[in-house]
């Protein structure tokens, strides 16, 4: 198999990868393909009995790479391979490329389909693959039987056949195996592949994370075991996603999510902070509530996907650093206070059972990285996900909550921060924010000549000024606004000129509309009166304020980045996390929540958190990857730089005091500026709007 | 510290090592040694405050190694090692060798004394000493306190301080740590060594068994932590053993030894394998009975040398196959039948606490391999204790109990075997025969003329020939005959003619002597009348018979491997555990027991097992040298050899029916042989005597 290739060996050219090399006639195909570094999956380890490594040859005259492909050129089945396609079946064209042997020359089609594949095609919307190397290896081996002239142990020689079959060395073992061995090596299983006589077939559950760590066998079973499968698992601070993934194929079984049940304990990340300074048992009892969560999720998808969570032998763990401390049952005090310390930033490694996770019992754990004491590992998944440090491009990605992660850069350097936006964005210290739920108004366009708007609600498919909107609305009611309609009303409120750039309501309007109300000693614009026992739904002074408070947080942050990188402007941004699915980035750019950019180019990535932990499952090189490149971004303290203050003053300007943003004004009509010199501007605002102002921005430091 | 030395330098040599070199005016005498590789310990990292770094100055003119060596040459205390002297003393002449710099040519001394030491002297006979590179290393740093402007977590920032001081990389951390990291770090002892400004002192435990593993952080304590300890124990079916040691100085601090529970489920292996074979949660119990046991014992051992359990970081286990895996939770029933499979025969690494052992917390355990299913860690303690594969003499190790472990080879070859002796050693199946304790005979001399024997009791000081022997004994009684003394009694009957060398009783010397007695058809010796509630004590036909056959039986074995080794005789020969321990080697090698040696050569090792685990303990690479080691010996399995029917039937003969032994009859008188055809003459026994025998030895073999 390893004798030197001769020029006129056949060539062999693998797609997708490109990989090609020549290869005596005989060789089989699978060995081929590994010396090749072609990722072909294999768990028999080439007996025919598996079926993971089906290939197929496509034929034709490949001009370009001289190759004239054809079925011919590949060994006729054999009766090995006869008997797998009798009995497990095998589709058209397909091949078991551990037995088909290489006759002429080849192009040979490694399938990329999601039930054996090698690299896995992201659910989201983008069309980026994972190229597979998951921690996780099945690996079924014979081994001899016990012998009185040889005593090595069972265990012992199980090791030297997965040494010798598979190339393992200095292989540790689960614990909890050791007692089990000789049971799971002396069990004969109906239905399996023959042995050969005087053998036992099992098969061996080998994990490696690093290559700097020694492999360890984490599961054993009798005869040929055909399936592993993987979780990766975003804990947020009110929602805990989880992808339930096979390992051997990179098909994601099933998808889900719960709600995080320590909400019961603190709406948000701080007060649950505040819970355990106040709760000698708080600590404990947020770790329980949350692994339990993680646990009943894993039933969820297990059942979703029809698998046994038994076969969990992997779990890929992406947090909040708060969520992801009390999840690991560490005391998160150090993180509600300066200088926010956490215990641990780097990444960690478990078995999964040492945090009570109900997986196979020598299923591993592994914890991504966090970035600094309020950017977590749900950032660190992010950036692996988005890949800025990938790419030329100057890439922003935030995940806006009520706390927003900020990660700025590019292939030469990465910066991030965290900036204190509040709850605003998601609805809360809103007088009709509500959460995204039926019922609440999600979209909302203001004539600017009229004033008049018309909504839409979560639940039902009309706009407000659209026939049957009324009958179609009554099963869900018209009860608030949630987070993506704030931004919405509030920049149509401005294009239409009802706010100022200093966001005040103009009273002026209450003669020309109905719909500008007075409220005290300020106006608010009145979105919807409200049928009976439904709310009058109205945006305020004080709700503008509050998202002019945490649009500017947000904006600050990134411009403190952008200034850090020495930059302008952006050429790419990414929105991650719920809020940022849902987000029109027109609105976005008008608020002056983000930065000028071509609007094509700013994308909604979902859970890009989720998607990170994802790619860490599915292959332990993305490990590396994030762990080295979490060592090299540069974290930015906004609390600790002066400028801040100033960055977050003008961020309160609709879109921003001092910026241009002349991409997103060659595709909105804005309003026209005030006065050029905005910073005059400023000056002449009245010392008790200054410094409330100030107050903010120093609330939002602190 | 590490430019190049220059050949004006001076020159310092380091004892007892011999190790010498050339090092700049100023280095401070540790990292010379560090430089050298000779071994000092050290915990604070070279800040003059933990004294484990002592070392002397050799005054005098060394011609042969050309060093003029002086106190002068080494520069005076400085204020660090002078305010170490103040708080904690140093001894006359001692230096700390952290702040003791290179003035001129020396001659240094690391002491070898058992408090401040490299070395650890063994508490037996032998004058072996142990060089230690234990597993566990204490290493103290100071490391930065948190800031907002580098958000490393506290772990990341310990280990990066353990890899800067102490060159440790890729550590990992115990998980029982993790939510302990914060606060140890923030806690603040009275009486430590002071911090630097900034920093927090902490202690690091860390933990390295193989240069291919990553190591591990066990342990964090805060301030300077300056003890840890370790265990070596050896399981026994009848007894278990145990030394706590100091990992750092290499002192025993206390051995100590308990009953293994166990007994009450089966007084020997086989009858606590049935058990495990009878009972559904036998192997359960007997796990935990030995588990507690072991646990009882290291808190005796504590409370002798005053430590705390918590203080211990390492543990090393050897067992025999049975009593391994049942302390290990595994099922033993596949060593009770053919073909004696071992779950795992090679080392075996946990935590400590997945086998329940109540130490630290982040303690970790080992087992040494096994070497064969009847041949066990201990056997491979023994072996590396006593190391016949470090020697060019042929060397016998036998460690003898119910079943005899015997090891045969020296360092081109090694070869072993265990030989089914039965009990009659240990004094089961003797009609007097008893444990060896107060009251049983010990030692027995029989007059060849009178045939009046004269003997010793356990407990008096007194033979029984002498005056004051029967009040001196009456507190004990006079109450059997302990292993070593039936061993004595048979050989002495032999050397006085009561018995021939087939070992049949003379019953013709009844005319002769009252002291033989007729008993059915055969005839007794009679030891002891007995005093008034006493037992009589006598040896029967039966008593010998017994003998003759547990002592063919490990001489057969041992021929076997002689055999194997194409040797006629051995040149030294080891008798391991407690039954070798009382042995008188003559009285065996008269009895057959053992081959022929010079008497000398024979030796006593005590618990060699025990010594294994404690090298194993002290010093890593011992572990990998008996795991190397117990890869190339050959077991030969005497229940597959044709031949050792015929090598049994031959050993049944006093001292043998074939065998010469020279050597002994240089220093014994034997009685004659019978005619020189042995063979021949046993080609006269009876038909009857001779069915007898084989059975015997097809008895011995399966």
């Amino acid at each position: 198999m390893n004798s030197p290739a001769n020029i006129t060996d056949p060539l062999v050219l693998f797609m997708p990868s490109g990989k090609r090399g020549r290869f005596p006639v005989g060789t089989p195909i699978l060995d081929a393909a590994r010396q090749l570094g072609v990722y072909v999956e294999s768990v028999c380890g080439g007996r025919a009995t598996c079926g993971r490594c089906q290939i197929e040859v496509q034929e034709g005259n490949f001009a370009k790479h001289k190759i004239v492909s054809s079925n011919d050129h590949i060994s006729p089945k054999g009766p090995k391979e006869e008997r797998y396609e009798r009995v497990r079946g095998l589709p058209e064209g397909r091949r078991l490329s551990c037995s088909a042997m290489i006759v002429g020359d080849l192009v040979i089609d490694v399938p990329q389909d999601t039930v054996i594949n090698a690299q896995v095609v992201r659910k989201a919307a983008t069309d980026r693959v994972i190229e597979r190397n998951a921690a996780v290896q099945l690996c079924y081996v014979e081994l001899e039987e016990p012998d009185m002239h040889k005593p090595l142990g069972d265990l012992d020689r199980l090791k030297l056949a997965l040494e010798k079959d598979w190339g393992w060395k200095d292989l540790l073992v689960a614990p909890h195996l050791i007692p089990q061995v000789q049971k799971i090596l002396r069990t004969k299983l109906p239905d399996q592949p023959e042995v050969s006589p005087g053998k036992w077939g099992v098969t061996a559950v080998v994990h490696r994370d690093m290559d700097s760590s020694r492999p360890f066998i984490i599961g054993l079973f009798p005869g040929l075991k055909n399936e592993a499968y993987g979780i990766a698992c975003d804990i947020g601070s009110t929602t805990i996603a989880m992808h339930l993934v096979s390992l051997l194929s990179g098909r994601i079984a099933a998808s889900s999510g719960t709600s995080n049940p320590q909400i019961r304990f603190g709406e948000d990340l701080m007060s649950r902070v505040s819970y355990v300074m106040m709760n000698p048992d708080g600590r404990e009892a947020m770790t329980k509530a949350v692994r339990e969560a993680v646990n009943s999720l894993i039933g969820k998808v297990c059942e979703e996907g029809q698998a046994n969570r038994e076969d969990i032998f992997d779990c890929v763990f992406v947090a909040n650093p708060i969520m992801h401390h009390l999840f690991l049952g560490i005391d998160p005090t150090e993180l509600g206070q300066a200088p926010f310390a956490l215990a641990v930033s780097g990444a960690l490694q478990f078995w999964a059972h040492e945090i009570d996770i109900e997986v196979n019992r020598g299923a591993r754990l592994y914890t991504l990285p966090c970035i600094a004491g309020h950017v977590g590992a749900d950032a660190a998944g992010a950036t692996l996900a988005e890949g800025p440090y990938r790419q030329d491009k100057m890439m922003l990605l935030v995940d806006v909550g009520t706390n927003a992660e900020i990660i700025l850069g590019n292939r030469n350097r990465v910066v991030a921060a965290s900036s204190p936006t509040g709850p605003a964005f998601e609805g809360a210290e809103i007088s009709s924010g509500q959460r995204a739920a039926p019922g609440a108004i999600e979209r909302v366009r203001i004539d600017p000549e009229t004033l008049e708007p018309k909504y839409r609600v979560i639940g039902t498919d009309k706009w407000s000024d659209e026939e049957g909107f009324e009958e179609e609305s009554w099963t869900t009611g018209v009860t608030g606004i949630c987070g993506s309609a704030i931004i919405e009303v509030v920049a149509e409120m401005y294009l239409s000129g009802i706010i100022s750039e200093d966001g005040v309501v103009d009273g002026t309007l209450a003669a020309k509309s109905p719909r500008i109300i007075p409220n005290g000693r300020t106006f608010s614009y009145l979105l919807r009166e409200g049928r009976q026992g439904e709310p009058r739904i109205t945006v305020t002074q004080n709700d503008i304020r509050a998202i002019q408070l945490a649009k500017a947080a947000l904006y600050a942050g990134v411009k403190l980045l952008m200034e850090k990188q020495g930059i302008e402007t952006v050429d790419t941004i990414r929105f991650a996390g719920a809020f940022g699915s849902f987000i029109d980035p027109k609105y976005a750019m008008v608020l002056g929540l983000i930065p000028d950019c071509v609007l094509d180019e700013v994308k909604a990535v979902g859970n890009a958190a989720g998607t990170g932990a994802l790619m860490a499952l599915l292959n332990r090189d993305h490990r590396r990857e994030i762990e080295k490149e979490v060592g090299q971004i540069e974290k930015i303290e906004t609390a600790l730089e002066p400028h801040f203050q100033q960055l977050f003053i003008n961020a309160m300007a609709l879109p921003n005091k001092v910026d241009p943003f002349p991409r997103l004004a060659e595709q909105v009509k804005l309003p026209p500026r005030k006065a050029a010199g905005a910073e005059g501007e400023a000056a002449d605002a009245s010392p008790r709007r200054r410094s409330r102002e100030e107050r903010a921005a120093r609330r939002a430091r602190d």
